[in-house]
């Protein structure tokens, strides 16, 4: 059984990156370069380099080539290389060799060190839409003066403007508390409680776990498609904390409110998340992030992706942020990822190849413009 | 190294399907049947077919030929050709052509809707005995007027007599509570307090994490084998809290009873239930349902089942409720994903070619006919 | 793309075993033997036997042949011939097979039934250190007749004599209580009171938190690596209590010390384990044990181990105890697992031949003789 036509669909699909962010919107050095390969914060030891990594790996064996050097070349050459072509150069043939048709960006990260959606569209040719993070909108209305009291009134106003031309919301309540928090939608005299601690304080970051929450079922509210991080990330999260099945009663109490939610990354939870996409129309998920980061492993990832799930609850991303070698391999790694799997089935009698077909569109594109009703803007 | 002998012995193997439902007493339309393969109790949203899924690809591929049809068949044909066929002979093809040679029935959900042990014989003309689900029996004793008093004693004599044929037991404390319970025995006292409540409540389902406790302790003095369900499930299971490890301390405290433990499905902790069929004599495991939901990705999850535990503490079941499809790509699936397995090993001189035929006669059959003691009967 | 190269280096490797027992020290029969090929403590059914088992087909396989018998030899055959030979020769031959070059020895677990690191030494003829296990110091000074008092402060003295020579340190909190421990450093006057409670009851065994912690912050202060027992073991864990995600406190709050944190087997929480090597500088991790207990399965479980984890924090070892085909075997299927999956990465390209085979010695040798120095001495 060819699957000829499969890896050319797969290859040619204008995929929609539902969670990503900017890139690099200017030069870094190699020490700055490597701390953006890990999801570590802390220094990389001198008898390392974050390029012995899958990942590092992955950026010499897919890159190098994209800037004309070698499949394989060293990670010397590689920066090199990369340093005497320009960031603006680097990200434009790295987000065009990605084959990324639409970028849904999430600009509430440092948003000063990488491109604005704008500037992805630019640096693309592609379109981009924009997905607000709740905690930025908050810390920002925080900063802007709000007393407490009017705290729970003033954030739907501020979110309403703020999010008008958004498609989508992301909360990182799995960084900032976990996801063992009480389900329920707090009370107005809590939400104001706890403002006013926060105000107080005088902490630029908001962790209080009954504003977190507040923030949620405000985004729920607003109606617009809900980003959970979830799983694996920085050494902010405590990650036995982020296994999305603690969402369980969550999910279950804003499932009356109609939002849909998306579980972003998921690794090493994706099994777990399939299960919760299953059982609730309202949940989605993808294994962006886990793909980047386990390099050719991804196929393996990728693979444990497609169990429980109904096809129409499934999403690629890349959760790149930066460095557009991840936008670049975000993409390329769930190609190959998905290519792997569905052509041995096909080969293997057990899916038609235009059932293949159609799945990989469905998870790379369609399920995306749906949800976030791309084709109505 | 040729792996014929090998596929012959999968290919012919008389199954005991340990765990099982019955098959479909009437016709369904499709929204009907598509309600059941999920483990959604959701209605299907418009914009997607359950049959876009692993479960829904396997059921075009593996059953559309059971009926006539060419693999691959769309779903709309498939559900006409089913219509056209009946029920009856749908389910007669189906569970001829799965191989089964002996289903332990499970009674105790929606029996009104599916067939009874002996509709199952009847349908499949293979031996089908009973396994009795715990919950039912308290419910149905409540129901008939018991009071709160008498009920820790006349409880076991209900049991009794409802399991005088039977061969084993089921719990369902994961769906109606979680494994984060108490494991030790309840006092009398506190059953006749907690059987108090219910009664009163006029619930005529059983959730108080007391009688529950009470009906695991109460199937361990039956000494029938106790299956357990674990793991994935419909959505009343919060999943986190059906991790099988959470049971280890009831399996140390019942040790001493010598009733031997039927962990069912574990998807996706069936890797944490071979470490307790490993080292608890009285452990034994599964992984149904996840093989069925899994499709093509089934093999991958058999593969992960053949890990830690011992090969006599390892059995098959499908789990199917309801449309024999369930019951057919049980068996089938469970049947390629052994082959692939095993033969891939034997062909790589890992394994010799009669001891993956032992050790598929084992899981397939034998461990559960000595369990059963089925030969006994 | 040739893997020939490849294939040399990882057969040609002496390995860093760093964490590993003793060997047998005398001889052993088949209940014995099969008492051992289990991390069950429970007698071996009648029904049953552990060479049943993908340990038992991996003896047969690879283990029959170093002692002169076909491979697949039954078990009778294996246990009659390892009778023959003697446990001295058997010994000799399963070790030097091996290619282990250098032995890290945790001597803290039935000492007198195994070999001395001079013992391992001998036996096989290369280098065997000393991992010091600090429960089993804390438990000496007990019996030496230490009052609670004084604990505090001579278990630091005694420690630093007992380690002198020691490359490591072991902690089995893990076994003792878990991982859900106070992640403090426990005040002296809390250890005063743990360890009077301790001594006065007279257990030999030391299973207090406040006490537990003691030792591991006594570990830290000593400054030598420190090994975790995580994830699988025998019945006195409880599973889901040893995942290494419940070790993130403790792990940020040990970070100043400069300590190195070593995740033993991990299994089936190994991608967890990635995860915080990859975050946290001072972790890392190996997938011992999960490996001999996996057989064939051990590729998928080695492939596991090669997601988010840089390649300079992960490591060998086979944690074997006792018979030395747990020796041997550990090593083989390292070998043959990474084998498996570098050679497939090469093949399709992925990875370069020459990164490989430096992947390969880290993770084999090079990261171990780092942390350890062992090269200082």
């Amino acid at each position: 059984m060819s699957t000829e036509d499969l890896a050319a669909a797969v290859d040619g699909l204008p995929l929609v990156d539902h969670h990503v962010h900017g890139a690099l919107a200017g030069e870094v050095d190699r020490p700055a370069l490597e701390l953006m390969l890990t999801e570590s914060d802390r220094p990389v030891p001198a008898w390392m380099t974050q390029f012995d990594s899958q990942l590092g790996f992955a950026i010499r064996r897919w890159c190098a080539p994209v800037l004309g050097l070698p499949a394989h070349a060293d990670a010397a050459d590689y920066v090199a290389r990369r340093e005497e072509l320009g960031a603006e150069e680097v990200t434009r043939r790295l987000l065009a060799a990605s084959g990324i048709g639409h970028y849904l960006v999430e600009t509430g990260y440092k948003g000063d060190e990488i491109l604005s959606p704008g500037g992805m569209a630019s640096a693309s040719g592609v379109p981009a839409d924009e997905v607000v993070r709740l905690e930025t909108v908050l810390e920002d209305l925080a900063r802007s003066g709000v007393g407490a009291a009017e705290l729970p009134s003033r954030f739907p106003e501020v979110l309403a403007e703020r999010t008008a031309d958004a498609v989508g919301l992301k909360s990182i309540v799995a960084y900032r508390y976990g996801f063992d928090f009480d389900p329920q939608r707090p009370s107005e005299a809590e939400v104001v409680a706890a403002a006013g601690n926060w105000l107080r304080s005088g902490s630029p970051r908001v962790d209080d776990p009954v504003l977190l929450r507040f923030l949620l079922w405000s985004g729920a509210d607003r109606g617009l498609p809900l980003q959970l991080h979830a799983g694996y990330g920085d050494p902010d999260v405590e990650l036995h904390r982020c296994d999305p099945l603690l969402l369980t009663r969550f999910i279950k109490l804003v499932e009356p409110s109609g939002v849909d939610l998306m579980l972003l990354h998921c690794y090493p939870f994706h099994r777990n998340a399939g299960y919760l996409a299953q059982v609730f129309p309202h949940v989605y998920f993808d294994v962006g992030l886990g793909v980047n980061y386990s390099g050719v492993r991804s196929a393996a990832v990728v693979a444990e992706s497609l169990e429980l799930a109904p096809f129409a609850k499934i999403l690629f991303s890349s959760d790149a942020w930066g460095p557009p070698e991840l936008h670049h391999l975000g993409a390329l790694l769930w190609r190959r990822g998905m290519l792997k799997a569905l052509s041995e089935w096909v080969e293997a009698g057990e899916w038609s190849e235009p059932d293949a077909i159609r799945v990989v569109r469905m998870i790379g594109q369609d399920n995306a413009r749906r949800v976030y009703r791309l084709d109505q803007r």
